[in-house]
């Protein structure tokens, strides 16, 4: 077989670049199901959700039928800011292990915000813009959505609240002094500035807060103050429809070299980078035109599709959200502080869920010492420190391509790198002496969250 | 006139990659004066040079005539890990600042150094390892270079011991880390490790150091350890080279769209930024192809260029370095403790401070809290959060846009954004909360430095 000489970064040229995005829900045949309303069980109509989110993002989240979706003239705008991101192959890294392996990751990182997160943020706060709000209200966990939130929100001039996980608000107050750079206030969650809030200290004083509480008290904001609405970085599948940019761009690299990747990794919290990121090689798969293997890998700790149950569930703690059907281990689960970084919500995205339960995508869990020694392998070969989300899926690829030593196969792994660590470094520092530490929750402790899920 | 459409940002392919260095001391009739020994006041030979720094570096130290210097392979591959560095068009900026002017940058942050001090650090690293060495020690100011070094090392397998200037390893513990996660050892300077150490600590109790003193300490470490070298991050003639890849790369990506630019402009602490941005540039308009403006901005708490003398001077604090004629401060001078991030040498590179004396070149200087807005404009409308070094280049980019504003002229301006302030939220707290200020030394204080020059 001929094949070009792949370069170590694949950029695609402007003109080259998506204008739309992919909606993979068009190629389920078993689509994800409804959003429940709370209260009545009954779907969520596109009504009440309007209450929370922007019109045009609800017939996004409810749109499982177009394919295509055209993205904006002014987000296309944007997007050429800080994309197309780089595909790399990850020459470095395969020299190192000495693997047969062909390693290639799409890597978000190239931006302030740090990660992939930004993808969604512009999209968001466009359509907020587009229906004349004042502002939007927002959760962050490890602090990348909100500052792509308040990154978004400054180049749109749209006022941004974030809540902050308290454990990241404290352990990364360099990103909070970004948020505030770009506009944005930030406040660490649980607070006592929401009815939730209050009610979760009250109940479990001394948290750490989680991504769940934090929702709850962005949306309890957002439904309090005029010309407000909530916007949120993982989880609904509107966000996973925007950052299938990431997707669509690395499979237009690769087709350009005429690639076609065995196993495609990325690390899962909510859910939206590996959903954008696999978005148009699963439609492949499901139309049965091309095979893939697909890899979701999440922290030991927060095992949501490895340990958890596929149920409805309220999307946050505060159980003021609707209910998403979704691999969860109950919405008062809260990772161990021990946990360094993202990819602690307790919960997935539903289309990632059904795709799971249908048996067209496989899931693991690491545990954390292990992430954070590929994180020091990879940085240290392939130049870029990255975030311990990202790392997730660099500690697959690496397992896979150690497989590929032993058994000779030269097998095409692609996975999603989807920021930096420059604000993880406390985790890093607790790396290097040793203080890190694997939490793995017991059965126990899985069965007192599946106690708390909604039953009828 | 018919123009290609410019692209937000222009890549160039890996075969369009320069292959060799610019050495801009080819061009000049006025060469660059000698270094000279501390002792004998004479020109140093080679052979003394080879004592304190790498045999090819010496040697590249002192080519004044080839203007072409090939790059290793193996430095090459490391390049392609993160080159080619972006050049980018500002179109959100020039729209912002409605402007008639065209405004490109060349960004050298996407790299985890964040800057372009990975390029020297590298080449350094590489002539080190090829020499057989152990190790390599050297100074870091704001901290960007250690970081690049420790990369470098981490890269090749050899050791790094980075004095990190007291200040900043207290305000940016996270660079630290970033040091360490490569494998470098890091001291605050000045020391008690050292005898120079001593000695400026019981002149100056409570220093917060400089970034000369912290050189007279490496070079001490460097010369007292069998096996290793010293290596310096800017200000040397050899850096300028390496950084020349700025500049060739820059000048390529322009030619493909024949973009011929009128002003160019680069921070300027030690030099090398600023002068591998310029280097082929400034090749045609000393050859009398081509006429650009140069413009070096300096802060105005460190003003060597616009404020300082023409002489010879110690490239450190200790006076332990060779002698280097240079628009200097004299080597006691160290910056107000207010001023936030690099750009704190006392001096000039040699080849940039003869260019300004033959009037090749301008220079100015800017107080920090103006760099300060003009970093935050800048990253609120391009999408980067630019180091507090970068953002003096920044704010003079900015001010020629507004002139060509006034005057409806649409000049090409080209600068350097030379790295992310991603460590740097101190700072950046600090403009917030309206605690920055600015501080210019007085005539009196300049005056007092300039008595310390030597004197023969």
């Amino acid at each position: 077989m001929s094949e070009k000489k792949i370069p170590y970064k694949i950029y695609l040229e402007e003109n080259e670049m998506p204008k739309q995005w992919y909606n993979v829900r068009a190629d389920m045949k078993n689509k994800p199901a409804p959003l429940l309303n709370p209260e009545t069980h009954e779907p969520m109509k596109a009504e009440e959700l309007e209450t929370v989110f922007c019109k045009e993002l609800v017939k996004q989240e409810l749109d499982d039928d177009s394919r295509y979706i055209d993205i904006p003239e002014k987000i296309l705008g944007f997007y050429k800011m800080y994309r197309p991101a780089p595909l790399v192959r990850a020459y470095c890294l395969e020299e190192k292990l000495q693997t047969p392996a062909k390693i290639y990751y799409k890597f978000e990182g190239n931006n302030t915000s740090g990660s992939h997160k930004l993808n969604s943020a512009i999209a968001q706060a466009y359509y907020a813009k587009e229906q004349g709000l004042k502002g939007v209200t927002t959760e962050t966990g490890a602090g990348q959505w909100g500052t792509a939130l308040s990154m978004a929100c400054a180049y749109l001039d749209l006022d941004c609240k974030v809540y902050m996980v308290k454990c990241s608000y404290e352990q990364k107050p360099f990103r909070r002094e970004v948020m505030r750079t770009y506009g944005a206030s930030v406040t660490p969650s649980p607070s006592e500035m929401t009815e939730v809030g209050r009610q979760i200290l009250a109940a479990h004083p001394g948290t750490t807060g989680s991504l769940g509480c934090a929702i709850s008290e962005a949306v309890e904001a957002a439904t309090h103050m005029e010309g407000y609405r909530y916007v949120l970085g993982s989880v609904l599948n509107q966000v996973l429809l925007h950052q299938s940019i990431i997707g669509v761009e690395a499979k237009l690299a690769l087709d350009k070299y005429g690639v076609k990747p065995d196993i495609i990794i990325g690390c899962a919290g909510g859910g939206s980078n590996l959903g954008g990121l696999i978005s148009p090689f699963m439609g492949e798969k499901l139309r049965g035109e091309a095979d893939y293997r697909f890899i979701a890998v999440e922290p030991a700790s927060c095992p949501s599709m490895t340990r958890g149950v596929f149920a409805y569930d309220f999307c946050d703690t505060g159980m003021v959200c609707p209910l998403s059907k979704m691999y969860t281990l109950g919405s008062g689960f809260i990772p161990s502080s021990n946990h360094a970084g993202g990819l602690r919500y307790h919960g997935m995205n539903s289309v990632l869920s059904q795709l799971y339960h249908d048996g067209y995508m496989e899931a693991r869990s690491v545990e954390q010492t292990s992430v954070f020694e590929a994180a020091e392998q990879f940085a240290r070969v392939e130049g870029i420190l990255p975030a311990p989300e990202s790392s997730h899926a660099i500690r697959a690829a690496i397992d896979e391509a150690l497989k590929c030593k032993e058994t000779g196969e030269e097998k095409t792994i692609l996975f999603g790198l989807t920021g930096t660590g420059y604000f993880d470094m406390v985790a890093y520092e607790k790396f290097h002496n040793g203080e890190m530490g694997d939490y793995i929750p017991t059965d126990e402790e899985l069965q007192a969250g599946f106690a708390g899920l909604p039953k009828w």
